[in-house]
């Protein structure tokens, strides 16, 4: 199929490629003229700006958006939605905001457009590996770009096959599925990336801990002194917690032992923190997922307000002076 | 009544001075003769040594230990228990856990002596305010040591009564209970302390919102300046979180608005993570209590191992590089 | 002073009549003509509409709204930016979100009105101690109601002062303070009530753990069998978690040992979610708060599909069957 | 080599028989007669007795326990510990607490014995995948056990290998790891079961969340109707969160898509405990790991006391009765 692809940063330009190396015409734009330049050198179809993009295409359009959420993919998709004739489809293929999407796919349809929302997993690997998506929007759309969902996905790969599936829709072993309506892909990669901030947090607790056991505020005899390259290396080998994280654990590990490297500053996209809402608004206890969100939060402080505020009131009760140790 | 206080830190000096001023003979004891010198100034029969106390006191002796928990209060038991005679009293005024107790408590029995572990509430406030005591040891012992605890207690004072309490045991009412068998008192004192620290967290993250509420990272027009003294003394004043740790905490603010003077660096006593190991005993699920003794392990190191794997695995997945910010 | 009250219900029917006691007019309106007819066989003026009220009253017109969060408060302070003239205040004073304040306060300055937000603490018993007040607004307006807030406040009272606090503005030590433009109030009244949960939860764990020390799961020399009545009653008596929500604990536990009255769903209301969701915009880690909150919702189900989930993993590696036990 | 396996539940039978697959020689107990002869049909010999184990090996013995942990491994090997011989070796393969390892290891010792802890993850799978051992003892003996460890150990498979790897050891790389001293086995595996009870509960609450999204509470533009086998399956495929966990979510739900076949409650063994006592005995913040061993807890009754007691409060200050929904 011949679509657009708006926005060439690193997802961007590999979707773009693995696109075009599934046979599938590419019309490449970014503001940064060097990124289509060098997407027009492995073959893209070059535009100077959207308006050329929608020029460059012939209707019904394919205009996958993939910019950041928020302002960039928000005026982005407004603009789109002038530009574009009715039959059109915007995809939305960052991580937006469930609900931006649900009400840009409203302001979609009122012009006759289709809108489209893709949650997309597998970060810099997903060139080689394929992508996992999560796919919202109207049956009839999803189904008429399935050609490219199946390219970009992994496809049934050497991963054993799971027991008992039903046989109608085979896409979810391929990688991708179609969620609901417009705002349902986005969602379900939003929760996606609340469970991996869990799961990251709790390989990080267990290293914590496996690590403070070398410490020496312990006695001599409860010391043990753990090769934690090791650690992480044999858990990816028949335990029950292998998992792709671990063995991303096992690469930095091997690599740097002591992780010197890291400053310890962790970074929060906005979708843990959607998905905390999410849990909140319909009342269910998430206290996994939101500890870890809170563990990032906290990496970036040295010291909170409240922490001396215990301070305060210890030195109220007791006389206790609190210093650094 | 005549009894030994041995210990005359803060806490045993001044619950020393409580039980002079109420008409009872004290024999002091510390391995500093300067405090030892003190009491006696105020009072108090001076003691050279323990085995000195044990001589200035005729059976059957009261013995009240007010040591630091562990192995100032293990070895000085241990001895008296060597040195006592059937029919006298160690009563461990400190803060031990509740388990040893149990297992000292049978060490003495078997040398025909009675113990009693007394958690004791009240801090530096406590000589001029009275302790709150939670008790444990055998009926007929606590009864004999009455009239020490109802000197120690602040009485009714002028807190209202709460309606519907049953009259036959008005202690609890004059600020002591007997919790149960030896080990109970520490055991409820264990649990209060666990308490304190799920109290004082709600309160610091509290104003860590409220504060964080000023802050840079928001637009102007989301940001308030909040007077947070002004918040926690108009919180003293008939709403519903009105307690004494905010009364602290009122006080804290009014003079260091701040907070600058406190460095962040929160210490633990055992109790809070007694109570999450009896918490876990019972299978009982503990979050806040738990959640507020990891906010001080968290509040004294800088980062974690488990941060920096974080960075090590988000590096891995998306090539992000965490950088301070 | 002379103003109306919208919303007669238990909270604006109380403070109603404390305003009538000390000496303020009263025009009432609810749309239950019962609660109109009570109040004003207590000396106010009924009325029969919100245009009624609004025709009692004498410009510059002051109109409290006490009516539910949400649509109630929306369609009624709509409904008063119409008919109202310049110069004339809205004062909200239920539990409304500090946003929907800032944004009807936008609406209110746009047509010369003023808007104010009063966060009111103090339950059903504020009638008698007087209601702890946090209020958003312009400065002009919120001198100008000052002779209400006197009133509604419970004034210094018997509470000993907090040493050190700055002489100039002694409202937050009679109960009332100005924290800030429209919308801060509210703020700092639901950050009152996030901090309101976590208390809450901490003592609810507390007991929770003394209550499992009697838990048959224990082995018998384990076990304690504690009094919780006079427990909750000792700590009310110079401990350091004395509080007015431990005199409410007192008090329930006195009156209903086991609290078999009580079915163990607890709602909650929309602050200590707003609390976490403000928590978050702040990217301010506030774990007990949370988890109180999630207490809460976990108190509400009997199991969750996570809990199933877990127990279809466990299936899945060790051929565990999970029964109830 | 000749080693007795005592113990033949579902852990030591299977380890038993990929020892025998892999040419070792196994002298095969268990109080259960029936387990002996199945293994002895196998190609075991049959031993009647632990003094009859004893016999039937030639000195230095090598003797597997497999036993539940607590009394039965711990009587077990104290009676091993009374007939062995020195230079005979004893390998506790179960989930014994890390301390009880060191303990025993010492009294082994004293009578010249070796001790060896091996923590084994694998579960019923791991017969056929083999199984992944974490191994705390001296090198001396690890060293000579290792013809044991190489065949019940996965191998390198078809695992992709981790880039930067040290060459020197590759025993991680093949599934098994000298973690230390005596105890370092069960220790490193303590934390992979704390951290297995993490990983678990992040699918568990971000399940939830997705199903929850499709409750009636919500409005009904607000809702999906997600279909969860999918969801798990399209995850295994390229996402970030793809494990083996994942893969049992995804047959469990393929298997019974409500799971309706669980009951909700979910039991822990001891090692997510140990886990959070090792975590607060080095000051480790974990946050995650603790909130995950509480759900369990929670999912185990049907309300708290705690609850109960949250409602005599609400009740005390707002006059909520709170009644099931």
């Amino acid at each position: 199929m011949r679509l657009a692809m708006i926005g060439l940063g690193r997802m961007g330009a590999n979707i773009a490629r693995r696109l075009m190396g599934g046979e599938h015409e590419i019309v490449a734009f970014d503001r940064d003229a060097n990124a289509v330049a060098a997407l027009a050198s492995e073959g893209a179809t070059a535009a100077s700006s959207v308006e050329d993009v929608v020029a460059k295409l012939a209707a019904p359009r394919i205009l996958w958006v993939m910019l950041p959420a928020g302002e960039p993919t928000e005026s982005t998709i407004g603009k789109l939605i002038e530009l574009c004739e009715p039959g059109d489809i915007i995809i939305d293929g960052g991580n937006s905001f469930y609900k931006d999407d649900i009400r840009r796919a409203a302001a979609a349809k009122a012009k006759q457009l289709h809108y489209v929302d893709v949650g997309t997993s597998g970060g810099v690997w997903g060139r080689e590996r394929g992508y996992c998506m999560m796919i919202g929007g109207d049956t009839e759309t999803v189904d008429l770009l399935d050609p490219i969902f199946d390219t970009l996905a992994p496809g049934y790969g050497s991963i054993p096959r799971t027991a008992g599936r039903d046989a109608a829709d085979d896409r979810a072993e391929r990688g991708y599925i179609h969620a609901g309506p417009a705002g349902a892909g986005h969602f379900v990669k939003m929760v996606h990336n609340g469970i991996e901030y869990g799961l990251m947090q709790a390989y990080a607790e267990g290293f914590d801990i496996l690590k403070g056991k070398s410490s020496e505020k312990l006695a001599p005899e409860e010391r043990f002194d753990i090769n934690l390259p090791d650690v992480a290396e044999v858990w990816r080998r028949g335990s029950v917690i292998s998992s792709w994280l671990l063995d991303l654990c096992a690469i930095g590990l091997a690599k740097d032992h002591a992780l010197e490297g890291y400053s310890g500053h962790v970074a929060d996209s906005g979708e843990g923190q959607w998905t905390i809402v999410a849990a909140m608004e319909e009342a269910v206890p998430a206290n996994v997922l939101t500890a870890a969100l809170f563990a990032r939060y906290r990496s970036r402080v040295d010291h909170t307000f409240g922490d001396k505020l215990l301070s305060a009131m210890r030195f109220g009760f007791g006389g206790h002076v609190e210093m650094p140790q």
